[in-house]
């Protein structure tokens, strides 16, 4: 094997997201050696500069910086768990999705065997990776962090969220479910247009500049939220947000309601406690401190 | 009285909304007639300039279009309906919040009695009438649309919809429908974060970017709806999005998963029947076909 230098990479899963990592590394120049579980997912990066390693013991070997892209927590401990003395001493960097607790134990593990640790959550689709607008979430080793950067933004923008390995994935599974959500919400929309033969693309056109400009109310609702008063004067009230109208409209469509059913939900059950003339921004409060349902 | 002129307008209901319509009419020194039923909330307008009306009646009477913005739709009837003499021959313009099934019963209404008829859906708080940012939907008669853009435009942005009065509503309530589900997504994500003393305003500066970015995905959700095939290539999968992990993570945190529950339901109903190796797009159809529940 040839001699490892400081700045070395080693990626091990080459699935669609770990190959989009190496290809990025491979494109950047850094010397980057790659392993697949499965063969052959290794061979085009090859061609086009990669190292390939026999197993995994090996790639570990190879660099000082070893990146994991793994299906999930489970298999990143059955790859790695039996590899603690070959990564002693080395850095590691996981990418794969993991829950915040399972980061947090990652970690534990990866100190007590003397490995540097920094988890990451890829907000990205492969595709996107080395492009303008793909972000990757890092927390753990503050020193890993800086020292490396450089070289992680080859993949995405980095930012740095504190020494707790799990508020990567926090913050990551934060944003998504975000996302996810307001897809739904869009779905509402589109399908309550459709029996009136209104395409769902004419929705998207009205519906992507509207919600960008509605994400300008979350400031508002967050500072009252920080602020800890919900009767701050100049809100839109719960009362005023009964969203009963909609709900019938989508009804009289012959569609279900049930994202917008969601929102309802959490209004009631604020309006039932008595704080129907409160900010909209209360509906927190029905997440915070849930319903036994 | 006054003799009327073909620009005159009178605005029944004087509430928080009809308010911020009347005084940018009188800003734009449009002669305005203005109504309330209850006293006292006139006199302001009147001081700019408006002229203040004793009656419905004498409102309606005095311009030949007339504008109202009441509580709801029993209210406008309940106002209108023993005035339908004077208003036959003149223009209605209702810019209260009704159902599509209460523009259109009131477009049948108002051809009956003759009245041009125009319903408006309001995207926008008072503050925002007269400012950029406000908008205004329109449908109903295309008339009346056409001949009174420019008045209309002092208000808002002026959008028309189509000769059926329910449109209107229709497209304004999946806008914001689709609005306070994505508040909700953003309540999920600020939610999830709090347990670690994350202020609610930290996260909003990060969703507000990345929720506009995800906006841009809108257009491709909406190209596979109205192409009607799922299984086109390039697409998420229904068991891709997979959620199980991130509503772990999120009663982990001791928080209640509703919004993102609701999102993983409708993904569910789509796996169930068969179609998870489908695209994300394909949870509409959880809304167009209900499930029996
Ligand atoms: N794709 C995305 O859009 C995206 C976005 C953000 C984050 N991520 C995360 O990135 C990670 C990888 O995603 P992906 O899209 O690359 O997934 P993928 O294409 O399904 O690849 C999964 C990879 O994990 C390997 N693997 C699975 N179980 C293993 C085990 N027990 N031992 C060894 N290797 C194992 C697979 O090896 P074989 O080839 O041998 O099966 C493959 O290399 C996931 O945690 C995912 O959540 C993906
Ligand atoms: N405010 C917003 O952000 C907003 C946004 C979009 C659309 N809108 C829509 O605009 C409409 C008006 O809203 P608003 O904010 O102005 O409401 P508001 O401040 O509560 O005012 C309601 C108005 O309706 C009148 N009214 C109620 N019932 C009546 C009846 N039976 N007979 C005669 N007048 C009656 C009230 O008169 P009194 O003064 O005598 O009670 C008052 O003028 C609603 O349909 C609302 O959904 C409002």
């Amino acid at each position: 094997m040839h001699e490892t230098h400081a700045t070395d990479v080693s990626i091990l899963g080459l699935g669609a997201m770990g190959t989009a990592l190496a290809e990025a590394l491979v494109k950047a120049g850094v010397r980057t050696t790659v392993w697949n579980r499965s063969a052959g997912k290794a061979e085009a990066l090859v061609a086009r500069g990669a190292t390939g390693a026999g197993s995994a013991a090996e790639a570990v070997q190879a660099s000082p910086l070893v990146v994991v892209c793994l299906f999930d927590h489970a298999s990143v401990h059955e790859v790695l768990d039996p590899l603690v003395d070959d990564l002693a001493g080395r850095t590691l960097v996981n990418l794969t999705t993991t829950k915040p607790e399972q980061a947090r134990q990652s970690a534990v593990w990866a100190a007590e065997a003397r490995i540097a640790y920094l988890e990451g959550g890829i907000m990205a689709v492969p595709s996107m990776i080395g492009q303008p607008g793909a972000s990757i979430l890092y927390s753990g080793s503050e020193d890993v962090f800086r020292q490396h950067t450089a070289l992680f933004d080859h993949w995405a923008a980095s930012t740095y969220y504190g020494e707790d390995a799990g508020l990567a994935s926090l913050y990551d599974f934060a944003l998504l479910s975000a996302m996810y959500v307001m897809f739904a919400g869009f779905m509402q929309g589109a399908a309550m247009l459709a029996p009136e033969g209104v395409p769902a693309s004419r929705f998207a056109e009205m519906a992507a500049p509207w919600l960008t400009a509605m994400t300008g109310e979350l400031a508002g609702y967050a500072k009252v939220i920080d602020g800890g008063d919900y009767t701050v004067p100049g809100q839109q009230s719960l009362t005023f947000s009964n969203l009963g109208l909609f709900l019938e409209a989508i009804a009289e469509q012959g569609v279900s309601a049930e994202p917008l059913a969601m929102v309802q939900r959490l209004i009631r059950q604020q309006v039932d406690a008595g704080h129907g003339t409160e900010g909209f921004a209360r509906i927190i409060e029905s997440l915070k401190a849930p319903a036994s349902e």
